[in-house]
Protein backbone atom coordinates (compact mmCIF):
# COMPACT_ATOMS: atom_id res chain seq x y z
CA UNK A 1 0.00 0.00 0.00
CA UNK A 2 1.37 3.54 -0.79
CA UNK A 3 2.15 5.89 1.91
CA UNK A 4 1.92 9.50 2.20
CA UNK A 5 4.48 11.45 4.60
CA UNK A 6 3.40 13.08 7.86
CA UNK A 7 2.55 16.38 6.31
CA UNK A 8 -0.01 15.03 3.83
CA UNK A 9 -2.44 13.63 6.47
CA UNK A 10 -3.70 15.55 9.70
CA UNK A 11 -5.55 14.58 13.13
CA UNK A 12 -8.71 15.59 11.17
CA UNK A 13 -8.03 13.14 8.40
CA UNK A 14 -7.21 10.56 10.70
CA UNK A 15 -10.06 10.84 12.55
CA UNK A 16 -11.95 9.93 9.74
CA UNK A 17 -10.13 7.12 9.26
CA UNK A 18 -10.87 5.96 12.10
CA UNK A 19 -14.64 6.50 12.28
CA UNK A 20 -14.88 4.78 8.68
CA UNK A 21 -13.46 1.81 10.40
CA UNK A 22 -15.19 1.85 13.24
CA UNK A 23 -18.33 2.07 11.65
CA UNK A 24 -17.74 -0.81 9.10
CA UNK A 25 -16.39 -3.03 11.55
CA UNK A 26 -16.66 -1.72 15.28
CA UNK A 27 -14.89 0.14 16.93
CA UNK A 28 -12.69 -2.60 18.49
CA UNK A 29 -11.26 -2.68 15.09
CA UNK A 30 -10.10 0.87 15.05
CA UNK A 31 -6.09 0.29 15.83
CA UNK A 32 -3.59 2.38 14.85
CA UNK A 33 -2.68 0.08 12.17
CA UNK A 34 -6.10 0.00 10.33
CA UNK A 35 -6.39 3.55 10.62
CA UNK A 36 -3.34 4.12 9.34
CA UNK A 37 -4.12 2.01 6.75
CA UNK A 38 -7.22 2.81 6.00
CA UNK A 39 -5.92 6.56 5.96
CA UNK A 40 -2.94 5.64 3.79
CA UNK A 41 -0.27 6.42 5.25
CA UNK A 42 2.27 4.44 8.12
CA UNK A 43 1.45 4.03 11.20
CA UNK A 44 4.75 6.23 12.16
CA UNK A 45 2.32 9.17 10.53
CA UNK A 46 -0.75 8.11 12.98
CA UNK A 47 1.76 8.11 15.99
CA UNK A 48 3.52 11.61 14.68
CA UNK A 49 -0.35 13.43 15.23
CA UNK A 50 -1.86 11.03 18.30
CA UNK A 51 1.21 9.69 20.43
CA UNK A 52 -1.35 7.48 22.08
CA UNK A 53 -4.23 5.78 20.97
CA UNK A 54 -6.20 7.53 23.79
CA UNK A 55 -5.41 10.74 22.42
CA UNK A 56 -6.61 9.41 18.97
CA UNK A 57 -9.86 7.90 20.18
CA UNK A 58 -10.45 10.87 22.33
CA UNK A 59 -10.09 13.31 18.87
CA UNK A 60 -11.53 11.47 17.35
CA UNK A 61 -15.13 11.44 19.13
CA UNK A 62 -15.00 14.82 19.44
CA UNK A 63 -14.95 14.70 15.13
CA UNK A 64 -17.98 12.53 15.64
CA UNK A 65 -19.68 14.53 18.05
CA UNK A 66 -19.13 18.07 16.75
CA UNK A 67 -20.76 16.82 13.21
CA UNK A 68 -23.75 16.02 15.25
CA UNK A 69 -23.81 19.36 17.11
CA UNK A 70 -23.42 20.92 14.28
CA UNK A 71 -26.19 19.29 12.52
CA UNK A 72 -28.58 20.27 15.57
CA UNK A 73 -27.68 23.43 15.73
CA UNK A 74 -28.37 23.95 12.10
CA UNK A 75 -32.19 22.91 12.38
CA UNK A 76 -34.64 25.75 11.75
CA UNK A 77 -36.24 26.97 15.14
CA UNK A 78 -40.10 26.48 14.27
CA UNK A 79 -42.63 28.41 16.43
CA UNK A 80 -44.48 25.26 17.64
CA UNK A 81 -41.62 23.85 20.43
CA UNK A 82 -42.79 20.74 19.82
CA UNK A 83 -41.60 20.89 16.01
CA UNK A 84 -38.12 22.02 17.16
CA UNK A 85 -37.55 19.47 19.21
CA UNK A 86 -38.67 16.56 16.56
CA UNK A 87 -36.77 18.56 14.07
CA UNK A 88 -33.65 18.68 16.36
CA UNK A 89 -33.75 14.67 17.90
CA UNK A 90 -34.67 13.29 14.86
CA UNK A 91 -30.63 14.31 13.69
CA UNK A 92 -29.83 11.73 16.29
CA UNK A 93 -32.10 8.52 15.16
CA UNK A 94 -30.93 5.84 12.92
CA UNK A 95 -33.59 7.41 10.03
CA UNK A 96 -30.72 6.72 7.41
CA UNK A 97 -27.14 5.08 6.86
CA UNK A 98 -25.42 8.05 7.86
CA UNK A 99 -26.86 8.42 11.69
CA UNK A 100 -27.28 4.58 11.74
CA UNK A 101 -22.78 4.91 11.65
CA UNK A 102 -23.14 7.47 13.77
CA UNK A 103 -25.15 5.97 16.51
CA UNK A 104 -23.09 3.11 16.47
CA UNK A 105 -20.10 4.85 16.55
CA UNK A 106 -21.56 6.82 18.83
CA UNK A 107 -22.34 4.21 21.44
CA UNK A 108 -19.69 2.39 21.32
CA UNK A 109 -17.10 5.47 22.42
CA UNK A 110 -20.05 5.83 24.97
CA UNK A 111 -19.62 2.38 26.61
CA UNK A 112 -15.85 2.66 25.91
CA UNK A 113 -16.40 5.87 28.16
CA UNK A 114 -16.84 4.00 31.50
CA UNK A 115 -13.49 3.22 31.14
CA UNK A 116 -11.75 5.89 30.22
CA UNK A 117 -11.95 9.29 31.46
CA UNK A 118 -10.82 11.00 28.34
CA UNK A 119 -13.97 9.92 26.10
CA UNK A 120 -16.37 10.36 29.30
CA UNK A 121 -15.57 14.23 29.42
CA UNK A 122 -16.57 14.02 25.59
CA UNK A 123 -19.61 12.18 26.44
CA UNK A 124 -20.51 14.47 29.26
CA UNK A 125 -19.71 17.71 27.37
CA UNK A 126 -21.70 16.76 24.06
CA UNK A 127 -24.59 15.96 26.63
CA UNK A 128 -24.60 18.89 28.73
CA UNK A 129 -24.83 21.07 25.19
CA UNK A 130 -27.83 18.79 23.65
CA UNK A 131 -29.72 18.65 26.90
CA UNK A 132 -29.33 22.83 27.52
CA UNK A 133 -30.48 23.09 24.22
CA UNK A 134 -33.54 20.89 24.82
CA UNK A 135 -34.67 22.49 28.41
CA UNK A 136 -34.34 26.10 26.78
CA UNK A 137 -36.77 24.96 24.40
CA UNK A 138 -38.79 23.34 27.13
CA UNK A 139 -38.68 26.19 29.56
CA UNK A 140 -39.72 28.48 27.30
CA UNK A 141 -42.44 26.20 26.52
CA UNK A 142 -43.36 26.54 30.40
CA UNK A 143 -43.09 23.07 30.76
CA UNK A 144 -42.67 21.90 34.49
CA UNK A 145 -39.58 20.43 35.44
CA UNK A 146 -38.31 21.07 32.22
CA UNK A 147 -34.48 19.87 33.09
CA UNK A 148 -35.31 16.33 33.76
CA UNK A 149 -37.93 16.58 30.94
CA UNK A 150 -34.88 17.36 28.66
CA UNK A 151 -32.79 14.70 29.99
CA UNK A 152 -35.48 11.89 29.76
CA UNK A 153 -36.48 12.99 25.99
CA UNK A 154 -32.52 12.85 25.11
CA UNK A 155 -32.10 9.24 27.07
CA UNK A 156 -35.08 7.77 25.23
CA UNK A 157 -33.91 9.08 21.70
CA UNK A 158 -30.74 7.35 22.57
CA UNK A 159 -31.80 4.66 23.90
CA UNK A 160 -34.39 3.85 20.72
CA UNK A 161 -31.25 4.89 18.66
CA UNK A 162 -28.84 2.29 19.83
CA UNK A 163 -31.40 -0.47 20.19
CA UNK A 164 -32.67 0.35 16.64
CA UNK A 165 -29.02 0.42 15.07
CA UNK A 166 -28.39 -3.25 16.93
CA UNK A 167 -31.94 -4.35 15.22
CA UNK A 168 -32.48 -2.46 12.27
CA UNK A 169 -35.95 -4.71 11.07
CA UNK A 170 -37.55 -4.60 14.58
CA UNK A 171 -37.75 -0.74 13.99
CA UNK A 172 -38.51 1.12 10.79
CA UNK A 173 -38.24 4.84 10.26
CA UNK A 174 -42.17 5.33 10.37
CA UNK A 175 -42.01 3.50 14.47
CA UNK A 176 -39.03 6.04 15.40
CA UNK A 177 -40.81 8.81 14.18
CA UNK A 178 -43.79 7.69 16.12
CA UNK A 179 -41.95 7.25 19.16
CA UNK A 180 -40.11 10.34 19.01
CA UNK A 181 -43.14 12.69 18.16
CA UNK A 182 -44.95 10.46 21.16
CA UNK A 183 -42.21 11.41 23.21
CA UNK A 184 -42.27 14.98 22.70
CA UNK A 185 -45.79 15.52 23.24
CA UNK A 186 -45.29 13.56 27.00
CA UNK A 187 -42.11 16.47 27.74
CA UNK A 188 -44.56 19.06 26.79
CA UNK A 189 -47.50 17.79 28.43
CA UNK A 190 -49.07 20.66 30.76
CA UNK A 191 -46.33 23.17 29.17
CA UNK A 192 -48.48 26.36 28.63
CA UNK A 193 -48.31 26.70 24.88
CA UNK A 194 -48.51 23.60 22.33
CA UNK B 1 -1.96 -20.43 36.97
CA UNK B 2 -3.19 -24.25 37.90
CA UNK B 3 -5.98 -24.96 35.06
CA UNK B 4 -8.21 -27.62 35.34
CA UNK B 5 -9.53 -30.34 32.95
CA UNK B 6 -12.65 -29.74 30.63
CA UNK B 7 -15.22 -31.36 33.32
CA UNK B 8 -14.45 -29.22 36.03
CA UNK B 9 -15.95 -26.28 34.38
CA UNK B 10 -18.98 -25.58 32.11
CA UNK B 11 -20.80 -23.18 29.75
CA UNK B 12 -21.98 -21.24 32.97
CA UNK B 13 -19.29 -20.73 34.87
CA UNK B 14 -17.27 -19.33 31.26
CA UNK B 15 -19.99 -17.39 31.04
CA UNK B 16 -19.57 -15.62 34.68
CA UNK B 17 -15.84 -15.40 34.14
CA UNK B 18 -16.28 -13.54 30.62
CA UNK B 19 -19.25 -11.61 32.35
CA UNK B 20 -16.33 -10.29 35.56
CA UNK B 21 -13.65 -9.96 32.52
CA UNK B 22 -15.79 -7.86 30.46
CA UNK B 23 -17.46 -5.59 33.49
CA UNK B 24 -13.48 -4.77 35.18
CA UNK B 25 -11.87 -4.19 31.71
CA UNK B 26 -14.55 -4.15 28.67
CA UNK B 27 -15.94 -6.40 26.88
CA UNK B 28 -12.74 -5.81 24.04
CA UNK B 29 -10.80 -7.96 26.60
CA UNK B 30 -12.92 -10.87 26.77
CA UNK B 31 -10.63 -12.73 25.12
CA UNK B 32 -11.40 -16.75 25.16
CA UNK B 33 -7.42 -16.49 26.39
CA UNK B 34 -9.29 -13.90 29.14
CA UNK B 35 -11.70 -16.13 30.38
CA UNK B 36 -9.72 -19.39 30.25
CA UNK B 37 -7.63 -17.22 32.60
CA UNK B 38 -10.61 -15.93 34.65
CA UNK B 39 -11.78 -19.18 35.20
CA UNK B 40 -8.36 -21.06 35.49
CA UNK B 41 -8.96 -23.28 33.18
CA UNK B 42 -6.64 -24.07 29.92
CA UNK B 43 -8.10 -22.46 26.21
CA UNK B 44 -8.80 -25.83 25.17
CA UNK B 45 -10.97 -26.24 27.87
CA UNK B 46 -13.03 -23.09 26.84
CA UNK B 47 -12.80 -23.91 23.19
CA UNK B 48 -14.25 -27.24 24.18
CA UNK B 49 -17.67 -25.63 25.67
CA UNK B 50 -17.35 -22.79 22.84
CA UNK B 51 -16.27 -23.96 19.50
CA UNK B 52 -16.31 -20.27 18.65
CA UNK B 53 -15.86 -16.65 20.05
CA UNK B 54 -19.35 -15.83 18.71
CA UNK B 55 -20.99 -18.68 20.69
CA UNK B 56 -19.24 -17.92 23.76
CA UNK B 57 -20.09 -14.21 23.40
CA UNK B 58 -23.77 -15.67 22.54
CA UNK B 59 -24.21 -17.82 25.75
CA UNK B 60 -23.00 -14.82 27.84
CA UNK B 61 -24.91 -12.34 26.85
CA UNK B 62 -28.29 -14.76 27.32
CA UNK B 63 -26.94 -15.65 30.99
CA UNK B 64 -26.43 -11.73 31.75
CA UNK B 65 -29.65 -11.39 30.19
CA UNK B 66 -31.86 -13.94 32.16
CA UNK B 67 -29.91 -12.73 35.54
CA UNK B 68 -31.70 -9.36 34.73
CA UNK B 69 -34.85 -11.06 33.71
CA UNK B 70 -35.34 -13.20 36.53
CA UNK B 71 -34.88 -10.16 38.84
CA UNK B 72 -37.79 -7.96 37.01
CA UNK B 73 -40.15 -11.23 37.37
CA UNK B 74 -39.55 -11.54 41.14
CA UNK B 75 -40.37 -7.95 41.66
CA UNK B 76 -43.94 -7.72 44.05
CA UNK B 77 -46.58 -5.93 42.08
CA UNK B 78 -48.33 -3.28 43.89
CA UNK B 79 -51.81 -1.92 43.33
CA UNK B 80 -50.20 1.36 42.05
CA UNK B 81 -49.15 0.16 38.39
CA UNK B 82 -46.66 3.34 38.99
CA UNK B 83 -44.80 1.64 41.92
CA UNK B 84 -44.73 -1.66 40.06
CA UNK B 85 -42.89 -0.13 36.88
CA UNK B 86 -40.72 2.12 39.08
CA UNK B 87 -39.59 -1.34 41.07
CA UNK B 88 -39.13 -2.91 37.80
CA UNK B 89 -37.43 -0.30 35.89
CA UNK B 90 -34.54 0.44 39.08
CA UNK B 91 -33.77 -2.63 38.62
CA UNK B 92 -32.26 -1.62 35.36
CA UNK B 93 -30.46 1.54 36.38
CA UNK B 94 -26.82 1.46 37.94
CA UNK B 95 -27.85 2.21 41.56
CA UNK B 96 -25.47 0.06 42.78
CA UNK B 97 -22.28 -1.63 41.90
CA UNK B 98 -23.64 -5.07 40.39
CA UNK B 99 -26.37 -2.79 38.45
CA UNK B 100 -23.69 -0.42 37.16
CA UNK B 101 -21.19 -3.93 35.82
CA UNK B 102 -24.69 -5.02 34.45
CA UNK B 103 -25.37 -2.01 32.35
CA UNK B 104 -21.88 -1.18 31.12
CA UNK B 105 -21.51 -5.01 29.90
CA UNK B 106 -25.41 -5.17 28.34
CA UNK B 107 -24.43 -2.23 26.61
CA UNK B 108 -21.65 -3.08 25.01
CA UNK B 109 -23.17 -6.32 23.82
CA UNK B 110 -25.51 -4.12 22.40
CA UNK B 111 -23.03 -1.91 20.53
CA UNK B 112 -21.81 -5.28 19.07
CA UNK B 113 -24.97 -6.51 18.28
CA UNK B 114 -24.64 -4.04 15.66
CA UNK B 115 -22.24 -6.11 13.91
CA UNK B 116 -23.63 -9.14 15.53
CA UNK B 117 -26.78 -11.65 14.27
CA UNK B 118 -26.41 -13.71 17.36
CA UNK B 119 -26.37 -11.10 20.05
CA UNK B 120 -28.65 -9.28 18.25
CA UNK B 121 -31.19 -11.88 18.47
CA UNK B 122 -30.64 -12.16 22.50
CA UNK B 123 -30.99 -8.49 22.53
CA UNK B 124 -34.34 -8.24 21.06
CA UNK B 125 -35.61 -11.30 22.40
CA UNK B 126 -34.65 -9.56 25.86
CA UNK B 127 -36.42 -6.03 25.01
CA UNK B 128 -39.11 -7.87 23.64
CA UNK B 129 -39.69 -10.05 27.29
CA UNK B 130 -39.39 -6.59 29.21
CA UNK B 131 -41.95 -4.38 26.61
CA UNK B 132 -44.36 -6.78 27.11
CA UNK B 133 -44.23 -6.84 30.53
CA UNK B 134 -44.72 -2.65 30.83
CA UNK B 135 -46.79 -2.79 27.85
CA UNK B 136 -49.08 -5.13 29.82
CA UNK B 137 -49.28 -3.18 33.15
CA UNK B 138 -50.08 0.06 30.96
CA UNK B 139 -52.67 -1.11 29.27
CA UNK B 140 -54.20 -2.66 32.83
CA UNK B 141 -53.72 0.91 33.80
CA UNK B 142 -55.73 2.46 30.54
CA UNK B 143 -52.71 4.32 29.21
CA UNK B 144 -53.02 5.54 25.57
CA UNK B 145 -50.68 3.81 23.23
CA UNK B 146 -48.96 2.13 25.72
CA UNK B 147 -47.21 0.06 23.30
CA UNK B 148 -45.31 3.39 21.83
CA UNK B 149 -45.13 4.41 26.16
CA UNK B 150 -43.66 1.04 27.35
CA UNK B 151 -40.99 1.35 24.83
CA UNK B 152 -40.26 5.51 25.42
CA UNK B 153 -40.07 4.41 29.22
CA UNK B 154 -37.27 1.51 28.47
CA UNK B 155 -35.44 3.36 26.40
CA UNK B 156 -35.22 6.36 28.37
CA UNK B 157 -34.00 3.99 31.29
CA UNK B 158 -31.16 2.34 29.29
CA UNK B 159 -30.22 5.71 27.36
CA UNK B 160 -29.62 6.90 31.23
CA UNK B 161 -28.14 3.92 32.43
CA UNK B 162 -25.51 3.88 30.26
CA UNK B 163 -24.96 7.34 30.42
CA UNK B 164 -24.41 7.30 34.12
CA UNK B 165 -22.46 4.38 33.73
CA UNK B 166 -20.28 6.23 31.56
CA UNK B 167 -19.96 9.46 33.86
CA UNK B 168 -21.27 8.05 37.32
CA UNK B 169 -20.27 11.24 39.37
CA UNK B 170 -22.75 13.42 37.25
CA UNK B 171 -25.86 10.79 37.95
CA UNK B 172 -26.45 10.67 41.43
CA UNK B 173 -29.03 8.06 42.63
CA UNK B 174 -30.92 10.90 43.87
CA UNK B 175 -30.95 11.78 40.00
CA UNK B 176 -31.88 9.00 38.72
CA UNK B 177 -34.36 7.72 40.64
CA UNK B 178 -36.11 11.37 40.28
CA UNK B 179 -35.70 11.02 36.74
CA UNK B 180 -37.06 7.68 36.26
CA UNK B 181 -40.05 8.66 38.65
CA UNK B 182 -40.46 11.27 36.15
CA UNK B 183 -40.54 9.07 33.16
CA UNK B 184 -43.24 6.62 34.55
CA UNK B 185 -45.76 9.47 35.50
CA UNK B 186 -45.17 10.87 31.99
CA UNK B 187 -46.27 7.51 30.65
CA UNK B 188 -48.88 7.00 32.96
CA UNK B 189 -50.00 10.26 32.12
CA UNK B 190 -53.67 10.03 30.65
CA UNK B 191 -54.48 6.64 32.35
CA UNK B 192 -58.13 6.02 34.08
CA UNK B 193 -55.91 5.44 37.39
CA UNK B 194 -53.52 6.86 38.97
Amino acid sequence: MRTRPYATTSPTRLAAALLEVAARSGLDAASVREVANEAGVSIGAVQHHFPTKDEMLAFSFRTLADRVLNRLSNVDPDIDPGRTLFAALSQLLPLDETRGNEVHVMSAFTVRAVTSPSLSAVRSATLFTIRTGISRLLLEAGTPDAETRAALLLAAVNGLALDAAASPELYPREYLTHALHTQVQLALAGADVH
